[in-house]
């Protein structure tokens, strides 16, 4: 009967300790986010022990996520994202490339007698390519956090990153599809194309629809608020789990175009409000305490240890040399490459799917896993650290129309956030 | 991997359906809770078993329900209880008495051959106490949705209903401790006992150490509104989790004080909308749903279905008759005796529980599950359908001055509820 009760003791630890944390954090200028994550790493195996992860933490940080992906969909402007279309994806595509090739590129020097698979049927460049493809996966909502609490979210650089982050995601997951394919003789290539070009059509005609039915049905029910956000909760959920399991596209992305979608029916600034207070209140404090949880620090061999700080230096600086190589190419400012390339740094819950994803098909030993999570929880941490620097130390730039309506908003978001 | 993201799936149907059956119940004048709880008889084996109750699902509907009292403890007028102090022991204990002397005569009749136990080491006797038990348990949280729905939470009625609720629940406690004491020679009656008066010795220390802590510390952070609310959660849940594990009181009653002793802060207004959005939005529709997920209809023979048309008008009629009485006693009106009979109908989540632990102690045979799960829908759906009939049939009395102050706070919940 005891430990029946034991999720409510570990929901308010959860709670207690990243907000101390955070507010810790924010006192030495640093995100709160950081706070959480540490949280998270020291109530974990890595620390203290005090919560063991459990279904219901997951599945909770798993809506914490989509939550927070849906809220990055409403607040995104489309208009903005349209004219970063096309730079997006060139951030995004030279964004993967240069990861992938440093990833096989330190994979190729450690792994000599194919000691990082566990199953012999993979080939040993298989298992490099494969560490490559781990430092491709962008982990945006812990930038999007940053830069929300920043009040930057809604800049040329924040929107290029969010585009790029989701472009990114794409690739990630046609790349990591193509990988384990070959690992898997069950599953076709062309199939998960298909299935991503089916994703993005689905999408659209759901958009189409929805706009439709909504523009018909609103105009009956204008004074019903409480459906409105239950309705738009159960459309994010419903993309977030058919993008997953019928197109086999991430259920973030799927929450992100519900997010998008949804910002098109004028009601965004009430919903981002009932949808705030959902995340900060009970779920956001669960996913980024639950990234911390994860971690287990086992003995380590020097080699690993020394493999893993070689991988986190690699993954940290492929990102920022190839963002901002795509974001010069574009014709960004310096100070903007910059600061694009470092909100890309951040893997998150996004690498550690797919180095789990890795490890069940035997492309990924488990001694390899410990540097691949270190690697994890330092990009994610210095992320936003690195981001509060360079946002900070570049030129007082000239702000633009959109740009200043963008600043009002969030103020008032920072006004009513509080802290 | 596909079948891990079925919550998502589960969670956007319990949303969609509780709201939409809860619009249909509210269209033909009836609380949107019925809808909410015959969703969850839909969506569940005893139906249509699209969704299997799950730990993800029971965790949030336990934080629901604690949410739910957390807010009701909240939005009590502590000084307006202090009044009804009297009137709600009387009410709760004739309200006891009767249930349990009702249950125990319909199971003497019906329990002929120790039919009901699937354990021989429990007397026929025993058996038919513990019948008795379970209709004592009072499950106010639908009665408090309900009354809160239709603006009647603050009423001299609504006041006793909750006081008496309270004081029923532990009243419940210590019978359903002293039947399963002797059921199970580890327990000793004395210790729980001493157990619930330190309880409440606890609970009066920490609300003083809470009022000056808070009044010293609210000094220096006034505008800090986030940690605020995410304190009084974690204080919700912590105070809930002792009562249920350190001293065997039920984890509602621990949150329903919590909730009071939050309500001296003055921020409460504030709080009680951010948590009207974590319940609405998320947590309170899975509780709902979960109360209906729990029914399975298996074959039945005629004794069994009779026996639970029996228990169910027993159950009905003894709250009725009991809390009536002991509300004529306090000298009440015929009128306000109905009401506070009929607000104690509803058995909910409380009873289930001690059917359950009655169960696992071979105290209650797995044939007489079902009458006793049917006798607790049909009360949980009744009550709120009776509440509005008893509330709306009353003579209309003149209005207090703190009853007229609570319309219009009920007002302005319900302008910002909107529906």
């Amino acid at each position: 009967m005891d430990s029946s009760y034991n999720f409510l003791f570990d929901l308010a630890l959860i709670l207690l300790c990243t907000k101390l944390l955070g507010l810790a954090t924010k006192k030495v200028n640093m995100p709160q986010v950081v706070g959480a994550l540490v949280a998270g790493l020291l109530l974990g195996p890595a620390c203290f022990k005090l919560i063991q992860p459990t279904t219901f933490i997951s599945n909770c940080a798993e809506i914490g996520v989509i939550v927070l992906m849906f809220c990055a969909g409403m607040e995104t402007d489309i208009e903005e994202l349209k004219k970063s279309g096309k730079a997006s994806f060139l951030i995004a595509l030279i964004g993967v490339i240069v990861p992938l090739v440093g990833g096989l590129g330190i994979a190729y020097i450690f792994n000599k007698q194919g000691m990082i698979s566990s199953n012999a049927t993979c080939s040993i460049l298989l298992q490099n390519i494969f560490i490559g493809i781990i430092l491709t996966a962008t982990s945006v909502s812990i930038t999007v956090e940053t830069l929300k609490e920043m009040g930057k979210l809604k800049t040329k650089s924040g929107n290029a990153i969010l585009g790029a982050a989701i472009i990114d995601d794409i690739l990630g997951i046609i790349a990591l599809t193509i990988v384990t394919s070959l690992a898997d003789p069950t599953v076709s290539i062309t199939m998960v194309l298909l299935k991503i070009v089916a994703f993005f059509i689905f999408v659209a005609v759901v958009a189409v629809s929805f706009f439709f039915i909504y523009n018909k049905k609103y105009i009956k029910v204008k004074k019903g608020l409480h459906r409105h956000a239950i309705l738009a909760f159960v459309f994010c959920l419903l993309l977030s789990y058919i993008g997953e399991v019928v197109f086999g596209v991430a259920d973030i992305t799927g929450a992100f175009f519900a997010g998008l979608i949804i910002s098109k029916t004028q009601r965004t600034k009430f919903l981002a409000s009932k949808f705030d207070t959902l995340s900060y209140l009970f779920l956001s404090p669960i996913f980024f305490a639950s990234i911390g949880l994860k971690v287990e620090i086992k003995s380590m061999s020097a080699m690993i240890v020394i493999f893993a700080v070689i991988l986190t230096l690699v993954a940290i600086l492929t990102k920022i040399i190839g963002c901002g190589l795509g974001a010069k190419v574009c014709g960004y400012e310096n100070y903007q490459c910059l600061r694009i390339g470092v909100g890309m740094i951040s893997r998150g819950e996004v690498a550690l799917i797919v180095a789990d994803k890795g490890f069940k098909l035997g492309l990924l030993g488990a001694n390899f896993l410990a540097p691949v999570v270190i690697m994890v929880v330092v990009t994610t941490i210095i992320t936003p650290i690195l981001l509060k620097v360079v946002f900070n130390n570049g030129p007082t730039h000239h702000v633009s129309s959109s740009e200043s309506i963008a600043k009002g908003y969030e103020e008032i978001h920072h006004y009513r956030v509080g802290n």
